[in-house]
């Protein structure tokens, strides 16, 4: 049966694919569902890309490298934890495996019965997303952390300035005038 | 450019399957996106089936017709049109064309500069999902109006005994005793 | 363990007082929780009564009663039914058997392994919500529909007022001149 | 002090001026709140316009009609009725007087100690928004029925297009597919 | 009349049944409206227990200290303060009285005309509800301070495990990979 | 055109004041929409005064100034920054530019063509909305940086004992017992 991974992607990085790529070859037979989460939420610094922004990157990125047999699904914040996985169940085709490192998503999917593994993290200190989001604002040292169709796409959408501007606005946004 | 059709896919059925077929046809070296709307309802008579149950049987009847080259998205609704469009250019990887028979849908993205274009019906007397839904509370006729795949998953998790029931239930559910 | 009986209580009458009389004989030994449903929603033809003015209807009707051993518990509605036994499940105290009339919720809990029983309905023509109301909005009848300490209330809150006005203002209200 | 009037103003028409009007003469030193109701409503057919073009076309109306001292405020729809006059208080400035032809209006504000009057309806057979959507949509009877200036701005924004499309639509919309 | 006493129980500890008994014997002709306030919330180091499991935990308490005359109501937070009172007001059975340490619940109500009164606390070094969250995620030194039925129910439900895991996983819950 | 300024006015200072005399000085015939920012949140330490109390404090130091020319629309808080400025489109009647000292803002606008200025802050470190806040709650040194009808209307409305009282409640309110 099918595995899920839920990741935020912001921005997609290495160290997603090569969790994605494991996850397939150890399942071969099973296509994988990804859930790409916080989907209503953008242009802050903990989210900077829409939902729209990271389908596209993955989809690049999954084409790219080859990887077949992936369904990507946004999924929205619910902030009713004991709701969650049955909101899951409702949203996503049926799956019997979830990969996670976070303990809270492990405690919530195993007390409603399922398996829980917890992926190998690929290069942690490259490979990580605040890191290469504080890369982009500075400007530099982001390329080699995304694949390279990843790369020309944040390049396409302005990535670099928009985090520069976003770690300036800070919590400020939408207050205007103060 | 990727080409973008809306349905409710309540259940999916042979007329839908048509129309994904000519928009693939029509533009083979473009995938399409297909928004699974509504996605937040489920158990209603207009809505029975989860999201989930949605991309599940869509997803066996695209294998079981060979047809390639789909993304397929949950869409929920939002009750402020205004925002309609913008909220999906967030939501979804972009897209160029819009394919809609519904007037308002039409106004909306072409107000935005969309090109929308009108699927043609196929054999609406019998692929309608408002006259399948009847059907599978009545218990006969629908089966030869979704593919194999989708009939042997509607007998799986027993559509014909819900829709029974929430023909029954009506608008009281919810309220328990009165 | 617990019986969990539902019902909006628009307003409480004879025959809810009769269920719930029933299901405390039935299992003297465990307390029965009541759910009182739509409990956002007050000030309208179907749901005239505040959450607060339905649980002080009930609360006197009981202590005039006599009856012992029940829990009340306001349920706001959520428009996500997939999720609304799990939605139950964290907002009260455990509870083992359903009482209801409505198949769909027989349907949603018996999907979740409960347990889930009919309750008689008393005197149908005469112990019914919306019928009460008509009466209510008439101005005669009503009386003998409920419990002598609801009518007592009804009359101080100026029932027979509010909802000659709710039969008035149909939909149309919130929007002012039209 | 300030009187309050709540519309939707969908459109606005002469008879909205003429109440307005009579409020601003019976109360001359006091500036007028006037309340667009159901803000966050636009492209249905019972709320066919954004609140922004309803903020427009009143303001071009009272520019035209010369009328001054009214504050306009947006105001979306709140479910919780109990909770109505409480949000109007803590969105408005001040007010003492609620002019209102709703009986349920009418009874919400009584109950919190506020006056309420009922305006004069002017030639309500010719002046009454459902109407004058139906002439918009069917293009012809309703210029007289808006003055000067909210004519030329529905010519301007596509209205009677936009009426005739939404029509048809019905309650189909966002549905795509079925 | 009836007190209202809000808190969140996260877990119920001795100094709240301590309040609990204070305002039963100032008052013991009335009955006591307790609150349980961000009902919505669960699986979080603020509020890791469902409204479901407070009610149950409160409940045994109470029983077991033979405190009768008691009403239990899940209370969700709006973060609309200017509208907290009037929600309260509508959601619960009619109260003159409420107690709180808060200086803004004090401040809200009595704009709105109640009686506040501050109830006092009991051994705040020990009965504290962060220090026994924090004595939970580290295994020791919780059970005294709740009362008997409550430390058979937390560890009933496994709440120690729980709170261990919460402690971890911080704020990065529903993030998946980052 | 019309220009756009938004501002939460947590209270209107003399430095929101000269703003506004700038922006109708430089476009003299042209109104102001003064967006009134967060205008759901009240009584917190942010933003203590509601988006009534807001509209009468601009309201009165617009007289008082003998500013005219501009329009008041209160802004609620949307969280999908993707979708602001399509919301503002649909909220506001139309507006040709922006001024604002916000990157984000000023961004979030030109992605969508608008015209981006930023005003001039007048003397920053006695004009600041958070500073005033802060001298409210300490009781001096506020009244000199707000304009005379404002400072009346501040006494008027007790808002330095409700700073005092924000102050001290920070985060913990509604939260009752703990």
């Amino acid at each position: 049966m099918r595995a899920l991974l839920i990741g935020r992607f912001q921005p997609l990085h290495r160290g997603h694919l090569e969790v994605i790529r494991k996850i397939r070859a150890d399942r071969p037979s099973a296509p994988v569902l990804i859930g790409v989460g916080s989907a209503e939420q953008s242009y802050t610094w903990e989210n900077p890309f829409t939902a729209g922004e990271r389908l596209e990157m993955i989809g690049r990125a999954l084409a790219e490298a080859m990887v077949e047999g992936t369904l990507l699904v946004p999924i929205e914040d619910i902030n009713r934890h004991a709701l969650w996985v049955g909101y899951l169940e409702a949203l996503l085709p049926t799956f019997d495996r979830v990969y996670t490192n976070n303990p809270l998503t492990r405690l919530l999917f195993e007390r409603e019965g399922y398996l829980v593994e917890s992926p190998p993290l690929f290069d942690r200190d490259r490979f990580e997303g605040a890191r290469i989001r504080e890369q982009l604002a500075e400007g530099s040292g982001w390329k080699d952390a995304v694949p390279p169709s990843v790369a020309a796409y944040l390049e396409e959408i302005g990535a670099p300035a928009r985090l520069h501007v976003l770690k300036q606005a800070g919590s400020r946004f939408g207050r205007g005038l103060s």
